[in-house]
């Protein structure tokens, strides 16, 4: 069963941008404003390797997202999960996080495998296993 | 010397809402959206003693605030430092938050410290250390 509830899942896929929070080494939260996608139960965002955002994820295995509407009564959902980096094969998940940031119809056609690796480019993934607090959506 | 240029202290003036990020006793990211108001370099959330956020932030004395614009291009900003929890005079910055919140010209009427005391309220204090990453904000 999905954790997510149609309602939650339908205002996730309405907005683009999100907080990501990750714990850094010394074990105080790290923020960061990012663009994402939903994948099913997955919550997909693209960054470079050498991002703490990146390392954080790998390194505890733990993410938290905060999306929040832009108006009154602004609408707002936090998740969690267990969290990590993919190196390989992103390329449908990068086109489709381009897809949302550029606000298109259909996702753009992807970049190679080889041209994101050369970029440095991963994707940071969440299994959406908490959700809460969520404010001001219906179920 | 303060932590925020003006440029950034405007920017927080101008929001209203943010996103608190703490770490919680498994040591993974717990975030939820707050209003908050700024007092030279602190930044003040109103909450409730049991809450989770006050619990974590007296627990590892530390906090973090993600807070961003509505409208493209999306100016934001991520601050961090010592934080704790005041449970004693705490009338006035209850009720700068509050002016912020309805977006008065004037704090309305203060509650007494004996009348927030009765309903548990107390002040999420942090104390701007770092600041960063921010973006789409002039210096």
């Amino acid at each position: 069963m999905s954790a997510l509830t149609p309602a939650v899942a339908a205002f996730l896929d309405a907005q683009r941008l999100g907080v990501l929070a990750t714990v850094s080494e010394q074990g105080r939260p790290r923020q960061s404003v990012v663009y994402f996608a939903r994948e099913g139960d997955r919550i997909l965002i693209t960054t470079e390797a050498g991002r703490w955002k990146a390392r954080d994820a790998e390194r505890t295995g733990w993410a938290s997202l905060c999306v929040r509407g832009d108006e009154p009564p602004y609408p707002s959902a936090t998740l969690a999960g267990p969290a990590g980096v993919q190196r390989a094969d992103i390329a449908l998940a990068t086109a489709r996080i381009a897809q949302k940031v550029m606000g298109l119809d259909e996702p753009p056609e992807p970049q190679t495998d080889a041209a994101l690796a050369e970029a440095g480019r991963v994707i940071l993934a969440i299994d959406i296993e908490r959700v809460g607090p969520v404010s001001y959506i219906g179920t």
